[in-house]
């Protein structure tokens, strides 16, 4: 298997800081000893968490108002992969890449190829019906599964059953459905009729299914400039799924609810009644900011962690969630941003494997609010880093993935091959 | 039938209107004529318009701090029936009366009297497991429906089906359910245990509804001081409705969301699917404030009335929601807020069935999201006061209750025979 | 004075509607007669009332994800200023166009000279410091005028002079200053250290801001993507025109708030404490959604604009707001927005003007909330669409102008002229 | 020095505890040194800090629903000062206690006493006239220092007096006024007229306060019912601090914000220009929660303080922040609750203390965002309890506060001597 940063590179790194890592490991375990936990178990859950790339995170994003290209910006999907094998390669949590249709369009064998020269593989395929592309034929302008015109629905619907074509070939298993149907003023659109429409679409792609997929829909509850949005939050979203069948469930993105909404509990609804799908990574201040995962709110990120980690010590039925970041990357390297993410996400999980679950159900049931909340806390406090860097040593990569990235001279290297893009500006203030 | 205002104090003020109301009301019949529409077919439909008043909501309310009491406060259930009677006399618009059980615990006959002398009805039944009462031998401090001790549970069960025994008695035909179940922080409740507690509790009093009731459960996103509730948005509301059965319907109080949240699109959704059971109207500016009806967002008001004449004049399949103004008068005399809440709830339907909609469902499939949006614009903006004025006339009522209601001087009077009730203060800041 | 509509298209569409426009006008006429106003008083404000059009406001907008032009979308700013002719001719409510530079960088004379073609004049400048252009020595991605680095702050001081300069040419008498400069990720900047930053710059552009100029600021919670930005409230912004001088204002964009805010609160204070510079109006649902202003909330946009004309008749010292649009059309033709939008803000004026505010007072220190909040819904519930339809026709402009400006085929015309523009899309889900 | 807890209790509990303590200090030590951190001097600075308790946080807290007491609840403000000496005595972090007027109205020689006997010492006065007492002259019904009646304002402000009276005789260097006022619907008040009253009678009792003291004024943007308040938010803050004088400063209580709103970057906004009073801590989800400090999003309080410690460490003028709790305890017991939130509170500020400041800067110069907020992140994950129970061990208090508190039987000893306090129910579903 290929690899994309130079082993000594990665094995220099590594040396200046294993000692610390075991010494620091050591201590750790003995601390989680005490309180009756065996870090090596909790390790080797860790070592089998992956989390998924998109694609089109390891480009910089923008804003409505400008976009400020970084050096060495992947030209296709090939450089995408490319990037995404080394976050892989580095923190050895990300195992998969998943592809945006038709941003990241080649031929199929080329695109297996290339990720498996590196030992990746694809996660669920996404559709794009929110954008219009060179040589569309008719414009999504005014919606697409949910559209008042049928041409536009079945042109909508055809571009997913294609989505799903590429992927059976890839060897994806699912398919993301995200739509930016909607409406900018009340009285543009009628909210029935659309819903109407946007489950009659569906269920022609549902229809298409491969027998061993499942279908993820993905409910935001706005876009800047909007009024209402077709699949508005994770009551349309169940709604969705129950009307679509067993194997359609709802995708969470953290960042897509109103302001204070309580998520995890969201999550907790969704698995009791068997439609969680998955998860859109990412953290926010104020809307869909789509900023790096537990950058803002890392104990909101560790309670929807809480509930995984319940869910999957209960055996709860139709419970594997997908995982998979979901992040613009503005003001940083995307490569950085993402291998921390990936991190971020595997702490969180870590730390809620560390609930001392049995306590906690027992200060559930007196009532104890106070300890209840606290051993959630204790858990939350634990500095997991030693078993999550020792994971990374384990697998083969980088105990600190920033440094040793940065000391690859990647970035620069690319920067020499991939001409720059363009900067851009919109047109509102 | 009795009525509390002395009818020439009525007589009189409507006479010094009359003339204007009259002059208006032509003039506007014939502005709308002009627009295809019959005002006479409007009017009816307003006079057939009704609007329930919760029996709490003529007493002051306050907020966490301090409850400042106005003279005359209501002393127990057959005040508060004597004051919805002036509501109902001068407006025209109440013909009914909601319960709370155990504040407005009474014999049941003696209720049904007391109300029916004033041609007054009962609308649902309210229960209450959200605070204690004196005497009761388990306390709701950690959740009632939901409560991790069965006991509680039952308890609380017990409860409900007593407010069902008392309102078949009146005459009441639904049963309205709002917990204050929930977690003040993370950990507290497991989400998954509590609410299917909930819902085993909610089957068991659903098990004893009679065959021509409905039940309708109350979605909140919180409380303040709250981490989670139980029953925290219309998604989980809808799955309670499913799993009860079909009488069982969603309640939608307009304050009770996140904020942004386009609540007539859900309003649309529950329609769309069966279960809209009805509505607590009240106004608010940041939370659950419960300010009067349309005081802050007429708009919003209408947009939801938009969607209910929608669907009546599409004859939605079980459709027909109840009507309830739900709110806390903290600054004004109650009885001329609920006058006037009862009148914009009113205002909002009449305004609602002024839109074109054959016009608007050709711009909506044209994609004119302008003249679309215009098109609900024009009715909003027309000015139906004198339809709202008639009805009342029409029906006995005072052109302008509120001028009416001074002219009584009914606060006075009953100031007198009523103590002054204790005003309170809190302990937060 | 050219006009870029046929003078018999208005005409023809004016004459089918005159006469039901004088009826209702007579009527309205005698209903404010009753209530104690003489409707030509109201007339006359509301001809002498003018809204500036954003320059970048007739093009199509778009989202972070995509942009779907419209036909015949202007080439250049030569192309705005006929638009904009459109809308004032039409409207005869838009006298001045607000330039954004360098996306209207020309010859000043040409623009001048274009713009007095049509007796269209300029309202405030626009410097942009949020995005890059083509040929730009250092980049705004990580600031402007808060950037670490001084050559980037130098540089946007400049291009602020700049833009000072092309407006003393083309007689414009403000500059309007509204930055991108924040951060996305905690840590990422030293709030104190940037805003001292900033102050020096904004220092630095005000020392050469013309005697008889005014400098708007303009604050904004955040941007998509952002954890904080420079200029986040009107606290911050208030610092700002106090540190600057006499000059220097506040400038209010009905979007740029938190949630539930109660923006004409604000507007309040910086009326009183003399810092009101003006405003940008639109309105919006979520976040700065840019939608057409009084198209969500339109109750809003009235008692904003009661706090105007209370400041207005109260004569308040160094208030003489700066009224302009600052929207994004992203579903509807941009001239047809426009146009309804200037009425709306026209609208909400002249309802404002209707306030009975000698009773209001009254009310006020009577402590009669009810009737005082019942002052405000008599003036906004009144249809003024009469006195507005008027004051365009009285001044040559059309009484629909959506009706006119559709008889006329500019849309179409222009669309043969003007090349199709590209769609786009983003790049994050 | 009296204390409350028995020192056999406190011995035992730290005796089972002390050698793992001592192991992970030690632990901690080394791993803080090889990032160039001295251990004990962060230690010592945490053994300097101190938060004050409200007396009205040892009470159980309720919603505008329902109260549910526990039981031992204080019975006046002696009993409340026992409570605190529990606290102080086990935590070491709460040397003083905020009094509320006229809740804690007591002889003050005999106040003085009781509290110096626990040797706690007496934070700033808290004034109330938000709500009514019994045989309170006029009513605070429609407000209290901006009341339209001249009368009303003059008792608010002899009220405030008084405060300030009884705060000097038991050694308070400092008033806050946090008011009610405000409007419950749009016109109710004149926004502009109610700040001016508001700022007069502030002025009379500014002019008031003892040379050495310090005049905190809180800002809230609202009450549930609420359509505005009089002290909105940071900016009226603001404004009021700088129209009184130099000693005049502004409060911030983490919940009184709107949604979404960036605290940290008011703080430093106050913090630059010299009018940082001090704080309120507490969490909350939704609205104004009041829940226990941290209890919610840690990172958030980890945000306030580094700006504190950023600010302290740069020497910034006027700056002398007061901490201070302020908190409702509805589902705890209040003293467990209010022990850990002042740890909490104590544990982000020496989290704090740990961020490589010298590091973090050069990042920020470098705009090197990822490395900057990772900065950040390092210091956050850092494990400080060790630090925080040594500090407590080292001055006589508890390892860990509520095993020892819960060994000594505390609460069910005051239940037996306290009669039980009355539940009770509000009004409004």
């Amino acid at each position: 298997m290929e690899t994309v940063i130079a082993g000594d590179v990665v094995d220099k790194s590594n040396a200046a800081r294993e000692q610390a890592l075991k010494a620091d490991y050591a201590v750790l375990g003995e601390q989680l000893d005490r309180r009756g936990i065996a870090i090596d178990a909790i390790l080797k859950k860790v070592e089998a968490f992956g989390v998924a790339i998109p694609s089109w995170g390891v480009g910089t994003g923008g804003t409505r108002f400008a976009r400020f290209p970084g050096p060495g910006e992947p030209r296709d999907v090939f450089d995408k992969i490319e990037d995404c094998a080394v976050i892989s390669q580095l923190t050895r949590a990300t195992p998969t890449v998943s592809l945006h249709i038709p941003w990241d369009k080649a031929d199929p064998n080329r695109l297996k190829q290339a990720a498996s020269r590196f030992g990746l593989g694809f996660d669920a395929m996404n559709s794009n019906t929110f954008s219009d592309t060179v040589g569309q034929k008719l414009s999504y302008k005014f919606g697409s599964l949910s559209h008042a015109d049928a041409g536009v629905r079945r042109q909508a619907v055809e571009h997913n059953l294609e989505c799903i074509e590429i992927g059976r070939t890839i060897g994806s298993k699912a398919l993301t459905v995200w739509i930016g149907d909607g409406s900018n003023f009340p009285g543009q659109v009628n909210f029935a009729r659309a819903f109407e429409r946007y489950l009659e679409a569906m269920k022609a792609i549902y229809a298409e299914l491969p027998q061993d997929w499942r279908l993820f829909t993905e409910h935001k509850m706005y876009e800047p400039a909007f009024y209402s949005t077709v699949v508005q939050d994770w009551g349309t979203n169940y709604i969705i799924a129950k009307e679509l069948g067993d194997k359609a469930y709802c995708l969470v993105d953290l960042g897509h609810h109103a302001p204070n909404v309580n998520i995890e509990m969201i999550v907790s609804r969704l698995i009791q009644f068997g439609k969680l799908g998955g998860f859109h990574f990412n953290d926010s201040k104020y809307g869909d900011d789509d900023l790096d995962a537990g950058s803002i709110d890392p104990y909101r990120l560790f309670l929807v962690f809480n509930e995984l980690v319940d869910a999957e010590l209960a055996g709860a039925k139709d419970f594997q969630p997908a995982h998979m970041l979901d992040q613009s990357h503005n003001v940083t390297d995307p490569i950085e941003s993402l291998m921390l993410s990936a991190i971020e996400v595997q702490r969180a999980y870590a730390a809620a494997l560390l609930v001392d679950r049995k306590a906690l159900e027992g200060f559930q049931e007196a009532n104890d609010a106070l300890m209840a909340t606290q051993a959630l806390k204790a858990a939350y406090r634990t500095d997991v880093e030693p078993i999550l860097a020792t994971a990374r040593l384990n697998r083969g990569g980088a105990i600190d993935p920033v440094s040793a990235y940065r000391a690859s001279f990647y970035r620069k290297k690319v920067a020499a091959a991939r001409p720059a893009g363009a900067a851009g500006g919109g047109g509102i203030v």
